[in-house]
């Protein structure tokens, strides 16, 4: 199944896109494309349902963020070799998590902001997934099952903000519409091997990422078994599992986003996302 | 008011400690207290209540964390010139932020979890505020009118995790228990002024902690408006803005928690968190 989350922000309702390509509606299935949701038992019914009887949502409305109410939005850094190399940092002995505000989420489709004085805005395209079981502990063997689905994340990236105001990454990887979600959750029976989904992004019809999840070097087994040693992973928890070469951070010289450029993301099976980047006016009397 | 949520984990009630000390139930007023109960409106009808004519409630049950549906929990670092001596690292030009995951969350006496193979388990006591309205771009003179009150954090610290194990904080601050909050939230209007405050932490009877939120680098108005121009701060969203000297890392030789010890903490004003360390027993077939 794909499932969406459709309407204005913040008020999003429950959908599926069917055979078809069409828009159905979920509402007197289930509340939300949330934690609840994702859980077995639920998505197998709404896979037994007769998606043909399901009410059709008419015109094109916004589409959300795939997932709503999303406890943790976890990053993973550096987890493509060619990547680490083109960011100037060793590939790593073991995963680098970071996190990601949950306020960042946005739709897949919505402007991505660039505020003011940030300069240094970058793309990165991402294969993420959401937990559907919740998970402590768990061996890698038994990692995949705790996966409800599947979706593009755009991590977006102020490379300033990141690396050079003090500390630690969250800066960099959490100011509104930084997480890009969606089009679409695709259930994990319908993705034959997350770890072989070709993955592009262009920048105004410009090739700039063009990789694979086959050259992850922690695939989604590790980390859901891994992250689990440090946190429990609940429900509706979305894991964002880091970018293929090619961010503006990596090219001589760098480049970064401006105001009305275009960002287009692909994975294999999983959809298109695309968003108009907007520069935001500056504010007054912050303390930056 | 001192607002709280009691009863079992994950099925907290909302209620509030009278003036005579008495928990009373407020499930007929709010449905819990979260980022809805903490707008400016609702807290005046609370605060407009008779208490009195509230149902007290029996017994002794359990106290959560005062705080549910937490967005998103932000951390300060090196927030005390003496605790960042005593860390060893250079008092920070603007405001360290890092996020934890909100999983870690838990009540405040409720058990602390030592993870196996987590042998570096660290106290932090530290003065947190909770968002009331959201806040974006806000100046440092409006920041105050967006915080709802103050609480006890705990910020519970795997300091091996957090520093030796690759990159960011984020696997050392996100351990599920590593957040006790409460007892309760008090609100903005009862704390005369949040920037003088003693705040005290004893391990096992002996006082390690004992500073005062005076000796804070960054104040609460300053963290507003400075978190607001990375991140929309929304209601519920929690800030825990760094702790005084006296942590184990920075002793000499350097101290960490055991099994079965306890942590009390007190800041002058927002009441008593007392935690019991409890040692975990190792996972089997992980992904460490």
């Amino acid at each position: 199944m794909k499932l969406v989350r459709y309407g204005d922000a913040g008020q999003e309702r429950p959908g599926l896109i069917d055979s078809k390509g069409e828009l159905r509606d979920l509402s007197a299935e289930v509340a939300d494309i949330d934690g609840a949701a994702l859980a077995p038992e639920t998505l197998a019914r709404l896979a037994a349902l007769d998606t043909d009887a399901l009410p059709r949502v008419e015109g094109n409305p916004r589409l959300g963020p795939c997932v709503g109410n999303v406890g943790k939005l976890i990053g993973i850094g550096l987890n493509y070799s060619d990547h680490a190399a083109e960011s100037g940092m060793a590939v790593p002995s073991e995963p680098i998590v970071f996190l990601k505000a949950t306020s960042a989420i946005s739709g897949p489709y919505d402007d991505v902001q660039l505020p003011a004085g940030a300069e240094k805005v970058d793309w990165e395209v991402e294969l993420a997934f959401v937990i559907g079981t919740r998970a402590k502990n768990v061996s890698k063997a038994e990692a995949l099952s705790h996966v409800a689905g599947y979706m593009i994340v755009n991590d977006v990236s102020e490379r300033s903000w990141q690396a050079e105001r003090q500390g630690q990454w969250t800066k960099g990887k959490s100011h509104d519409t930084f997480a890009p979600m969606g089009p679409w959750m695709v259930t994990a029976d319908e993705v034959a091997d997350p770890h072989d989904l070709g993955m592009r992004l262009d920048v105004d019809g410009e090739r700039r990422q063009d990789g694979s999840s086959k050259t992850l070097i922690f695939g989604i087994d590790h980390l859901v078994s891994y992250l689990s040693t440090f946190m429990t992973l609940e429900p509706g928890d979305v894991v964002t599992t880091g970018t293929p070469p090619g961010v503006g951070l990596g090219m001589t010289p760098q480049v970064f986003l401006r105001d009305g450029q275009v960002m287009r993301l692909e994975i294999d099976g999983l959809g298109v996302q695309q968003q108009t980047c907007v520069r935001q006016a500056a504010p007054t009397g912050t303390s930056q």
